[in-house]
Formats: structure tokens, C-alpha cells, sequence
């Protein structure tokens, strides 16, 4: 994939990464997509693995394996030893990284989800010491045997600045703010699922989807690709060459299980947009 | 698992993980394992994926996954883009690390093996240049497409420090010589298949060979956990609780197809010596 050369900018849209694919026919309205940090707190949401990269006592760039949970506020929280080097590392210099990855991983490494988490790591005092505890043992529970010996102490990652990368020509920065405030997809655990169901039984309704509602009327053929909580990414063939749309639910999807009806209610306005064309 | 209170040292073998599992009754000759030096080349050269350590502007540590593929002295060679972080750290300071974990992940992520390479990137020149980008494109071919444009530069970690973790309790540190001198193991491809084998079809083997040659005659059931070019690791029920041992091939295997040969011959000598004790 002729990579940087395509995206000199950041977010750029599925549909932009293919040069050469067939404009729309017809318009389609905007569809929302996750933001750099909705994204980001998803992926935050469905792993407990990350990579830590830390600073070695001369400054030397550290990268190791450690496990998180997360608090409400999607700040990562950490058990470390000070027996290992990441944990002598953060008590000299409280400077770090995580980097998360997505646990589908497609066959190209550099198509998978990502985010870099960069922050300073704290070590909390009070309530907040228990909250983060409980939010690291939950995500591991491995961790409640050796999370209080005395070599082992919590820390918070504050996150200052996040870098999310979606694969080949989707990325983004966002602020800690916007971090902070966002809120993970809840369909992202049933995501897979639910496209290769959509894929294996309903190609004729994503058909329909991207013939009436994603502008490709001439549209022969239809694969679901990913789906958030805003809609789903379609790739379509035609006679003019392979592309790709993007349709929206009505609604704004907000709990785990109302993937399903909001696809349905997806598929029937589309086969009603059909109903009208072929009535006029 | 009371992990840091058994480990205050490095390198602690499986049996001694388990404080309260019953000693040998028989001497058994010490086997061969994988040191850290092999353990880290095993890693390196049975995967493509990796997260980088680097050092952005303000000298925060900065992770971003990345491919690599190896040089024949196991020298990590990238091919990063100056449109990303990465690639602009490493511009401006070449102190990196690059941390690689297994393919094979256990149900706790901190059961799974992984290296930190620690080093300093350099962009080869001449003969080494292609040489490495032939590496990073062999292992990963998607990058024949964009390694060649100008915003691409191709680097090579030079390797100064290794620290491995094998999982709970087995870690150790490797120089560069020795990093660099070390062989991947080449059984390991094979070994998760071999494993898997030999548990569901040559149970009796594995015990005779944890009675006769791993010190525990009292053993009642034997299950094999890790297979390398040395020898077996193997779980071991007995009367007395649940211990470990470790059998050792006759000869170091020095081939992806030996192992099977290699366990044959460690199954026919456990059961001449079971055959000397009856007789005898």
C-alpha cells in the first residue's frame, strides 16, 4: 500500500485510501464515525495487555509487557515490583507510555487498531489507591495474590496526549480531555460477531444498504467490514471498480445488545428507500 | 501467585516455582535449558510484530507497534515513516527499544514469554542496506510497496542489552555477544503441536520418562509443558503432590524435524531403564 503517500494527513476515510475506487452515483448523507477518543477508550475497554515504555535510569527508552486495568475516567492502572526494571524506572521518572493493541488482529499487523497513551504515572493515596486497586484486580485477577506485598504499588496513569491508529490511513490525535470524557463503543465485543453473521445471512440487506443508502445504486455486491455504535462500513463491488460506503443508524447505539435492532431498523429503511425508488 | 516473594533473584527453573512440591527421590542428571540469549533469539525470530520504545522531542518515553524482520545476527531492521512519531524520535535520538512477546499467549498475559531489546537505530548503508531491507520485507511483505518511498527509511537495531522473561519466575539478562552468537531455538515452531501430541497420545511415555529419568518414580500421571532442542519440561503427579521435572535429549536437536526423533529416542531410554529396574 503506497501508505504515506496517500495520507500526509491525518484521518483520512476508508473510501479515501482507494485513489482509483468509483465516486457515489448518488448522495449520502455524512455518517458519524468514532472520534480518535472514543476509539481509544474502546480499545482501552477490551484489553487487559499493553506495552509499557518507561525511562531507564541513563534514558534509555524501556519497552515491557504489563497488564492494566482501567478506572472510570479510562486512566490505566498498573501493578508493578520495584523488582523489575519498568518499576525502579517510574520511581526515578514518572514519564510513560502504554500502547494497546486490538485482540482481532487482522493478518497485516499494521491494518490493527492502536492507541499510544502517553501521561505521567502517579501513585494514588485513599479511596483512590482502593478504586484503582479494584479496577487492576478486576482486569487481572492474578494480581489480587501478589498486589499487596510490599515490592508491588498501584499507579495511574494521567494521560496527557493520545495517538490512535486504525490501520493503514486512519489516525488521530486527542486530548486528554477528550480522552477522559469519552465513552468506549458498546458494541465493540459483539462487533466481530455481529459482521460475520451480517456477512454469512444478510448480504442482500448490506446490498440494499449500499445500493439506497451508501450512494452506490449500481452496486452488485456488499461486505460489512466494521461496525460501531453510529453504523457500519460497507465494501462494495461494481461495474466501475471496488469501493467502500458508510451507513448510519438512526440511533445512536448505547447498550451492548442494541446492535441488532438497530441494523434491522438499518435494513428496513433501506429496502423502503428501494420501495420508493422503484414506486417513482 | 506469590511471584515477587519467590523470585528476588533471576532465573528461578519451573520446580523451583513451587516451594511446596515434593524433592526428587532418585537423582536425575541436570539438563541443558535455553539461556536468555537463545530464549530472546527464539522470540525474535518467531514473529514480526513489536512495540517500539523511543524518545519523543521532550524526552517522554514514546511506544508505537511496528513490523521488523531480523539480520542473520538477529539485529531487529524497521522501516519507519518521518510522518510518524516514531520515525522522528528516532531522527533525533536513536536510543530505542523494541519488545517482542510470544505468539503462543497463555490465559495470564504475564505467563507469556517476551524480550526487551535494548539499543541504538542506525539507517544502514551499501550491501548492509539491502540486506536489511530484504529482511524487513521477507517478513513483512506489505512493506515492498512503501519501503522504497522517500518519507520511508529503513533502520537497524543494534542490539546492546536483552532482558527475557520467560513467565513467573524466569527471567535473565544476555549481553549483545551473546545475543548476537545465539541460535533460535528450531524447534519452536513445531513445539505447541508436539506438546499437544504427545499429552494426548504418549501419556505412558511421558510418565515412564518422569519416573525413570526425572528423579520421580512415585509419579502417576506426567504432562509435558514445554518442549525446546534440549529436552522436555514436564507436570508430574505423584502420591506425594504435584511437582516438576526436566528430561534432556540425548543430542542438542539441531533441526525443525528432529524433535520427533529426539522424543522417541528419550521415550525407548526411559523404558530400558524402567526394564534394568525390573530386572535388576
Amino acid at each position: 500500500m503506497a501508505a504515506s503517500r496517500r495520507f500526509p494527513t491525518d484521518h483520512i476515510a476508508p473510501g479515501e485510501l482507494m485513489p482509483d475506487s468509483p465516486p457515489p452515483l448518488t448522495s449520502a448523507d455524512p455518517v458519524r464515525r468514532l472520534s480518535a477518543a472514543e476509539e481509544a477508550r474502546t480499545l482501552v475497554a477490551n484489553s487487559t495487555v499493553a506495552t509499557l515504555a518507561t525511562l531507564s535510569g541513563d534514558g534509555h527508552p524501556w519497552g515491557s509487557l504489563v497488564t492494566y486495568g482501567a478506572l472510570r475516567d479510562g486512566s490505566p492502572v498498573l501493578c508493578v515490583s520495584v523488582l523489575a526494571e519498568h518499576g525502579r524506572n517510574l520511581l526515578d521518572d514518572p514519564r510513560a507510555s502504554l500502547v494497546i493493541t486490538t485482540a482481532d488482529t487482522p493478518e497485516d499487523p499494521l491494518a490493527a487498531g492502536r492507541v499510544t497513551l502517553a501521561g505521567r504515572a502517579t501513585q494514588p493515596t485513599g479511596d483512590l489507591e482502593h478504586e484503582a486497586r479494584d479496577a487492576h484486580v478486576k482486569a487481572h485477577p492474578a494480581a489480587a495474590v501478589y498486589a499487596g506485598f510490599g515490592d508491588f504499588s498501584i499507579w495511574v496513569l494521567e494521560v496527557q496526549r493520545v495517538r490512535w491508529v486504525g490501520g493503514y490511513g486512519r489516525m488521530d490525535s486527542a486530548d486528554a480531555a477528550a480522552y477522559r470524557g469519552a465513552e468506549a463503543d458498546p458494541v465493540a465485543p459483539q462487533a466481530a460477531y455481529a459482521i460475520a453473521h451480517l456477512n454469512a445471512d444478510h448480504a442482500d440487506a448490506l446490498l440494499v444498504m449500499g445500493q439506497e443508502l451508501g450512494g452506490y445504486p449500481d452496486a452488485t455486491r456488499a461486505r460489512c467490514t466494521a461496525a460501531d455504535r453510529y453504523g457500519l462500513d460497507l465494501r462494495l463491488d461494481t461495474p466501475r471498480g471496488r469501493s467502500s460506503a458508510r451507513v448510519g443508524f438512526a440511533e445512536t447505539v448505547t447498550a451492548p445488545d442494541g446492535l441488532r435492532s438497530a441494523t434491522v431498523e438499518l435494513a428496513r429503511r433501506a429496502r423502503a428507500a428501494a420501495g420508493e425508488a422503484a414506486a417513482g
